[in-house]
Formats: structure tokens, sequence, C-alpha cells
């Protein structure tokens, strides 16, 4: 499989050589998933991070009533996990589905550990995926307290226009926590 | 002032020797703050990470209507800022304010990135610090999306019992995003 998204990816903000790279392409796999394949259920053990080369990407979790909340949406060049469940070994939270056939890369937590230890530049580099990472959430949380439906709404067509025109409008609406019914109503006063 | 604290919740992560020690406090400003100092206003310049040695502090946005929504706490031992703004170099989307009388230590970024130059073990801890950052807020989200206002203000409790008794029940309130009525009401229940 063509390693290069991945790969560029990384040097957006760390330098491989040779070596390097060779040692990191040893430590992932590479999977091609037809639409809505389940690559994590909640219960599960959470201890592989993907990496998008293709396709989208959904993370969602079901509450005890059956509703899904969409906790972020994975599109090409993303990267994406149940952070917290992969981090501290613990069985998932989430659901992470394909929405679309996608290309992903995989590294397990061990080698992702082991990456660390040998290269011990990818702590820069996650670090900024991170720091990133934290601020999208931070600045999801400032909208959700403080905008109107509507804003929420044209907020995430301007972040997101590539990934508002993969998935549902009941999905859309489940990650920005208002109903597809109002968010139909929203689309169509626009 | 004492610098305990602060190495204490560096050594957590990394090792750092006398040399590194040093350069690492040659870089940073201890402040003692009385209650209701404000560090940081929306619109100016974010361009210091803060570690609290004591007290407590929050960070809250204002919107046109006037309405605060509280953003994050940090007690004792936690880092703030606003985030996406001192790695952007934007002006502040927040407020910063000390809740009591607090004792902070600061670091511009122009040092913090020189450290990170110079000590790049650096990566590694604020990597971690990120992580934890980010997962907090994604599960913040989880539970905003899928539990009831008694459930999160009962995760609230469990997970901030030491922030619980420094804020007023308006500033709990705001950071769940439910009416300051409301969460009274679920607090008479219990």
């Amino acid at each position: 499989m063509d390693h290069e998204p991945i790969l560029n990816n990384i040097a957006k903000h760390i330098s491989l050589d040779r070596e390097e790279t060779d040692y990191f392409l040893s430590l992932i796999n590479s999977l091609e998933l037809p639409k809505k394949t389940l690559l994590l259920k909640e219960g599960q053990l959470c201890n592989r991070i993907t990496y998008v080369s293709s396709g989208a990407l959904r993370a969602y979790c079901v509450d005890k009533s059956g509703k899904e909340s969409t906790i972020m949406f994975a599109v090409a060049d993303w990267w994406i996990t149940d952070m917290y469940c992969y981090l501290n070994n613990r069985p998932a939270m989430m659901y992470i589905e394909t929405i679309e056939t996608s290309r992903i890369i995989q590294i397990s937590k061990t080698n992702h550990d082991q990456l660390y230890k040998r290269v011990p530049k990818f702590d820069h580099f996650f670090r900024i995926l991170m720091q990133n990472a934290y601020t999208r959430e931070q600045l999801r949380i400032i909208e959700n307290l403080s905008l109107s439906a509507k804003e929420k709404y044209d907020s995430f067509l301007k972040k997101y226009p590539h990934v508002a025109n993969k998935v549902t409008l009941k999905q859309i609406a489940s990650y920005l926590g208002i109903t597809p019914e109002f968010l139909s109503t929203v689309r169509k006063a626009k």
C-alpha cells in the first residue's frame, strides 16, 4: 500500500532519515475497509491508533437509551482512536466505523511505545498532534456553550467542508448536540 | 518563591539534571495574585502558559449577550492557558481569573519554544500534558452529549471534588452548560 500520505503527514513536523523511516514502516499495518466496517466496538480493548489514508470514519457513543452521539469524524490525513482508552489500556467507550470505503494505517500501542523509545522525536510529532486535538475539542466546547444551533452548524460547515458532504444530517446533528429535526429546520432556513 | 511543586510536577514524567533544572528555572516567572485578578482578557495576546502552585483559577468566555461560559478550572498542580491562542499567536478568546489568592508560575511562549529546543525531553512532558488535556475535553464532550444534568453534576463532583468547594454554583452550571436554576434543583434533590 502507498505510504506516502502518512510519511507526508509526519514530515509536516519532524524529519526522519532512511533508517527511521524503515523502522516506522515496520511498525504499521495497512488495511482497506469497505463502508460500514466497525474498527472498534464499545467494551473492546482499544490498543491501536489509526491514520486515515483515504475515506472517512466516524467515532460515536451509544447511551443506555440507544441514542448515538457522534464524538468525532476523521477524513483523509486525520488520526483517530478512543484516546482515553488507548492511553490507559481501558475498554473502549465508543465505536469507530467507516463511513465509506477507506484505506487506513494502524499502529498498536506496543509498537507506538517502542517508537517513542527508539525515535524520541516522535514525542515532538505527537505533542503537536495532541495540541491540535486538544485545541479542536476546546474550541468545540466553547462553541457548544456559546453559539446558537445555526451558528454551530455554520461553523461546522466552514471548518469541515470535506466532512459535511460525506456524512448524514443525523450524524452532524449528533456531533453538534442538536436534534436532526432542528438541524433540518436550520438548513432549510439557509 | 518555592519551586518544588512545579519541579515535582515535571518529575512525574521526565528527569532533569541540575543544569537542565537551572535552565528551566531561569525561564519562569513566579507571581502571587489576590482573588479576582484577571491574568488574561479577551482580545489580549495570550503569550504565557500558567502553572498553578496554589489557589484556583477559572477560564471563561463571554458571549455577545454577556453570558459567561466556564471553559475550565485550574487548581493546585494544574496548567492553564488559552491554548489555541497561545499556540497560534492569536488574541485570546477567553478570560482567566483567580478564584482565590493564588501563587502561579508562568512561562512565556518565547521561553517555552527555547526550552523545547535546548531540552527536547520537554516534548515528552508536554506531549503527556496535551494527551491528558485532550482526553479530559473529549470525556467532557461525551458526557455533555450523553448524560443528564444530574449525571453531569455527579460526575463533576467525583472528578473535581477539590474544585467544587472553591467555586460558585453559577460557575459550575456554566461549566456544565446548564442553568444555575436547574443545577440548584438538582442539588436540592440529592
